[in-house]
């Protein structure tokens, strides 16, 4: 990332990386294949719990979801440091935002923003990405949002 | 694309590639990286309204919905314009297409297939892609189809 | 893959690879770009016959559909013969699985682990992968499970 350095980025943002748990499972947190950082699913856990649970439904307050979805990023962001220096990263290349939904909830797109505008605060012009946001019947231990997260090194 | 432009073909098969406007959001329709050239979700938006929204269940109509599914790809094919020249595109790599879906409909393959028919009328045998197609709970604006799109520009 | 052959590695399991029958659609079972071959969605398919189907839901039987999941892997490594060597792949990168599953159960990455343990008793080292698990409203065909797997030849 040209200029200014993620690192800095966060701490400025006062946000810092959360400690990355390798899963004792067959696969691994972030997956380098080139210049492509490809990162697991991550869920929204901060400290070990989940910050937002259950499917989203409409009526339901959208900023914690949106919040729970910025915690992905930044463990994605993390789970990165297990490949590459985060400084490294030189972009953000696409974003797949998983969102546990009730048959009639339509907003998905909103959720996924609390993804996308931390990933644009954290590396700027970087950190524009190509997206998807999707609605779910249900993800791993009854999360509200996974997001799978593909990172570029340089291009 | 060799022996035969994109344009030239499009223009064959009577159809114009769509405005696309950029989102304000912090992410963006198209982003390349290296020759890869990777498409937002597209919903089937044709002049600003929606082709088909509601889940598929069975007995519903198919051909609408496949007609739904060619305008995402036509709107990510337009989307494509805005990082590289739709001549430039070598290929379609992989398509991602997702179906608001009823519990019990099991014909996704069938939906999806009218964004791959529409990629080989296109790009001939470049257009050939490998794809997943899945059933969803729901999706953004409640639109009955969303497509993810993966082109390379080179090989 | 280094020092010992993913055929040699097969053969030690017990397992052959199926046979690959090239859809009549306008897609394939795998997909070249580069040095990364994607792979379409496998579904659970072993002689023609689908080895689950219907969702997961709390209290079923968990083996049976994790053994849906091998299927689904050993389905796609078929299908990267179909555009190159196995002995050619150098590794798995990413898995996407895909669970027809209730709203009410969460247990997608367990699921998913049927087939990330056969990449790494293929693979090894070389296996170990990055992974998104979601539950899905419905598939194809009633299955339970599809896998989207991406290889890489070389890196």
């Amino acid at each position: 990332m040209p200029a200014e350095t993620v690192k800095r980025k966060l701490a400025e943002l006062g946000l810092t990386l959360p400690e990355v748990t390798r899963p004792l499972a067959a696969y691994v947190p972030a997956r380098r294949s080139g210049s492509l950082v490809f990162i697991s699913g991550q869920l929204p856990l901060k400290d070990g719990v989940l910050l937002a649970t259950g499917a989203m439904r409409p009526g339901r307050e959208l900023s914690e979801v949106q919040a729970a979805m910025g915690q992905c990023f930044l463990n994605g962001l993390a789970a990165a440091g297990l490949v590459c220096d985060p400084d490294e990263i030189a972009g953000v290349v696409k974003l797949n935002a998983y969102v546990a939904s009730a048959p009639d909830y339509f907003e998905h797109h909103l959720v996924a923003n609390g993804a996308s505008e931390l990933a644009q605060k954290i590396f700027g012009d970087c950190g524009v990405h190509a997206r998807a946001a999707v609605g779910v019947a249900a993800l791993p231990l009854n999360a509200t949002v996974e997001l799978e997260i593909l990172f570029t090194l340089s291009e």
